[in-house]
């Protein structure tokens, strides 16, 4: 509520609530009467509605929007509970935890998010960094890394370090996406099989199931590939018809079952699971009790006890270790990537997107959730059921807490392998072998580049391999900065001459200078002949590039040689100029070359 | 002995020895013999020569050579004796260790030298970065630091790692040069003033000074502020004449004198400390014991044991910490600063610099020295005494050696605010103020940084200011990536229609590549004309890029907007035509783009 200290003559503006209220049902009416006549309100008004994006659309919605949004709430309420349960064992955690991270984010999203498709909640890929950076160790860690994260992402939108995750270059997104997809299917190996496996590292998992492979279940087995098997047809029929294309309504039909598999699927299994279970034992393992009711809405805690061994705030932070920075940066990054998905062509606020999730991540923290973020399949669900604006996580919300209230009792039915089965089936399309032969076509060091963020992920952590993938690409950056390409060629002037064009590609910074020096120098000793640099694509220079420029000039005076510079920036030329150079000489036109030639002797004489 | 194996039929080439003077006697005659009609033995011939640079002058060397190396050699001798006393209580060691670093690096810098002006020897900076970095614990850390410093540059070379320096940048070297300098000169205090205080740091150093300076001596502060001002008055005669200006004999003698200022003012105070001790106590203190003849020829120690705590290797190296890699970092600095100093124009073979000076680090550890590198004040002394080849250090290395073996006995009585003295007259010019007007001038960024080093150095350690600069550095780089200019003009076309032109100033690559697409999104949905990317100055790309000109393209053709892109570089086209871009349309003449613009819907509709 910045806008408190702003009225202050206004008593209901010291009481929060009221304020909100008023926030929320008169935006418009409220900020109109605010920012009254006033460049400075304008502003603030400006600043609200983009730092509030409910603010905009709000005063416009209408029963079209109600209607999409319901719609697509509700299918995603229904998809989002079988993944929540199956992203919980992901996590390292027991299944109701992600029920937990999917209902309070979804509700501060509705005010603060700035796109409409956006699913907030428990995501795949932020539930196995959980499981990797916890190391299984339970929820208090997951909530503390939950509240951790959160903050770290609100600091990071304050601060403007959005631009951060433009360091994370398409290849090394691939090659991470489809490290953390096959580790997740592998994850999911040990349930479909009926098997015990533990780890959270593709190696630790398969050799975890390597181990166990003898007591493979029939059942589960013959469940999941099922399962697995209806899902992968449903995936198809999901494409067959968009709303929008006015197709037989049979085939809408087919879609919506299509959408909804997952839902589906736990239903039916869950109903099987049951039946079973009257009959005595079932011959798959399932899930097992999931508590009832809303969880405690509590802080986080901040110490950890487990065997005896006691872990305060700063051990547990410590633990976590560098998962504090890895996995906001990769939540947010999940969360652009939904953004851009379903952008149309508008630009994405990434700066907005990281306060939304920031606070979605401390609130879910209090109501014992873990990490979470934009879910690219959810939200890929939302936007093709129609929703219209953020509202929609209202209905997604609200059902998944009826579901916390009434259906717990029946979801300890739900066979592990079907849940297994939704995992593989989602994890495995985001292999991402579709990339491969456009990258080895456009750059093939960027291939590379992703095969190495692959396998280091793969055979050490996420966390590790993304780094690697960051660091090359930094060091490429700094490479390039170093060694800029430099071309060089025998010209003749108008009248001529002879002489040696220089062509640098790139600023004249600190690390290349000093190479673009020794090439100058070589190649002018070689041919001694007049120098020219051409300074077209200098847009920068430092004092150090400066220093090496005067060098240069006082060496070729000496060896009565002449240097030239044509077409110097005039930025680049002030910061020459700060050093006083003598026998600094510059030329904008061709013609003048011959000219300064005729001339240099009388000009280095002068100066 | 790399050519041993090319050889294996001649017995003589597998007796090293033999081998190795027939090298140092007749270079040339043993080359030819060896690579003879022959393309890769022209090769071995040219590597040989390049990597064992005494094999290219010594067929050459003359008696003029050899008159100016004798007499450089040895003004070099007498000045780093009392520089060598000095410089080990700098490093936090007993006086004769910096005696122990000054000869077999010298000597083995004649065969590996590429440089005839660099003095290799102990340096202030390094000396003090041996104290920081040993944390003062005594000889044995610092000659394990000068085997390790040796290996690392050794390694660094062999790898081609001497382009790291480059990220060293003016302004960062000239804030950590000040301020080495500033605490070398602060460290000197207390023998100047005759008072106890300890550290390597310069706050620990004046709080030891500050806290002893009730105790100082009247005695030692005369003579130390007399030497000083001696000194300085010396220093101003020394550069009176020169040898090649044929100035009147009296003026070269004059500066003969400025130049062995140091050697004259230890010898004079010695007689005045020998005379004081003769009548029975020194109103001053002196240095005391140096043990007489050549130090014990044995590997440096792994172990290290101190107050009844044992250390092994891996410990030490652990206590040595970033110092493994910032020693022999800042070594090259320095030793590649005396090179461009002294290299009138030709470019500097960072690669044999690292080779040689790497050897001898490695080298003076078994002769139980410290760190070392090309001293740039002896190096000056050097080059003005008329060095012409490298032998010049045989001269200082016999003389250091003869002042070991016969000499230390007097060194006792030289006073230790004499040495103080040399070290201040030395150090305060050190302290770049020179550079703070021009980098003004030039680029106020970099004077920040130069700043910033520089508080950084002197508040808490040498190695994290200058880590500090480097990195802040790297950030900007990394930023000026991550963020290029882009010029936005609206323009006509040559038959009047309206475009926007976009040019941004360099490659297109990951960490930009968004950032250009939100502001062509942004500028082209405000003004609703053709867009024109001007390529002109993008000379790489990535495929991240590819992918963001992919959506970018789409984008236009959903909105029904034109986007062109003009003088696109056939390198970067490359890259975007390994998507397939539909919808991608390029132009390199002005004159096209009327044409374009004619046929854009046609174009697309055919696409």
């Amino acid at each position: 509520m910045e806008v408190k200290t702003e009225s202050p003559g206004d008593p209901n503006d010291r009481n929060g609530n009221v304020h909100k209220n008023t926030d929320l049902t008169l935006p418009h009416d409220f900020i109109n009467n605010f920012a009254s006549n006033n460049t400075t309100r304008k502003k603030i008004k400006k600043i609200l509605i983009k730092r509030i994006p409910i603010l905009s659309w709000l005063p416009e919605y209408n029963c079209d929007c109600a209607v999409g949004d319901l719609v697509a709430g509700i299918t995603v309420g229904l998809t989002v509970i079988p993944q929540a349960l199956a992203y919980s064992s992901v996590a390292g955690l027991p299944p109701q935890y992600g029920l937990y991270t999917s209902f309070l984010g979804c509700f501060v999203y509705i005010f603060l998010g700035s796109c409409k498709d956006v699913a907030m909640g428990p995501t795949a890929i932020l539930a196995l960094l959980v499981h990797q950076v916890t190391e299984g160790k339970g929820p208090e860690y997951a909530i503390l890394l939950c509240l951790l994260s959160g903050i770290v992402q609100l600091l990071m939108g304050v601060l403007g370090l959005g631009f951060l995750i433009d360091f994370i270059s398409g290849p090394v997104s691939s090659g991470f996406t489809s490290a953390a997809a096959l580790i997740i299917v592998s994850s999911q190996i040990k349930d479909l099989l009926g098997i015990r496996a533990s780890g959270a590292n593709f190696l630790d998992i398969w050799e975890g199931v390597v181990k166990d492979i003898g007591n493979t279940k029939v059942w589960d087995c013959v469940l999941g590939i099922a399962c697995l098997v209806v899902l992968l047809l449903l995936r198809i029929i999901s494409t067959v018809g968009t709303p929008e294309t006015g197709v037989p309504k049979w085939r809408t039909a087919l879609r919506l079952i299509g959408i909804s598999r997952n839902a589906i699927l736990v239903i039916v299994c869950g109903a099987i699971g049951y039946y079973f279970t009257t009959l005595g034992e079932t011959p798959f393992k399932v899930i097992g009790y999931v508590p009832e009711g809303f969880p405690a809405i509590q802080p986080p805690r901040f110490t950890y006890t487990y065997n005896n061994t006691h872990e305060n705030f700063l051990d547990m932070v410590t633990n976590l270790r560098s998962g504090i920075i890895i996995v906001p940066l990769l939540g947010l990054l999940e969360d652009i990537a939904v953004c851009k998905a379903f952008a149309n062509g508008r630009p994405v606020d990434a700066t907005q997107e990281l306060l939304a999730i920031g606070l979605c991540n401390v609130a879910n923290s209090f109501v014992q959730g873990f990490p979470g973020s934009g879910a690219l399949a959810r939200s890929a669900v939302n936007n093709s059921s129609g929703v219209k604006t953020t509202l929609g996580g209202l209905y997604t919300g609200v059902i998944v807490i009826t579901a916390l209230f009434f259906f717990t009792p029946y979801f300890q039915y739900i066979p592990k392998a079907t849940l297994a089965a939704i995992i593989i089936a989602a994890a495995i399309f985001m292999v991402e072998i579709r990339v491969i032969q456009p990258m080895w076509r456009a750059k093939k060091s960027d291939l590379a580049l992703a095969l190495i963020t692959f396998v280091t992920c793969l055979v050490t952590r996420l966390e590790y391999g993304i780094s690697t993938g960051v660091v090359l690409n930094i060091i490429f950056i700094l490479y390039q900065a170093a060694r800029p390409k430099i071309t060089i060629e025998t010209m003749k002037s108008t009248q001529g001459a002879d002489y040696l064009l220089v062509t640098p590609d790139r600023c004249l910074i600190f690390p290349s200078a000093d190479y673009v020096r020794n090439l100058v120098i070589k190649q002018s000793m070689r041919q001694k002949i007049p120098v020219v640099i051409d300074c077209s694509h200098i847009y920068g220079a430092d004092y150090t590039a400066a220093t090496v420029i005067e060098s240069l000039t006082k060496d070729f005076k000496t060896r009565q040689q002449p240097l030239f510079f044509y077409n110097l920036k005039s930025s680049v030329s002030s910061v020459f100029v700060g050093l006083n150079l003598d026998y600094f000489l510059v030329y904008y036109n061709e013609d003048e070359l011959d000219d300064m030639l005729k001339k240099w002797t009388e000009i280095c004489d002068k100066i």
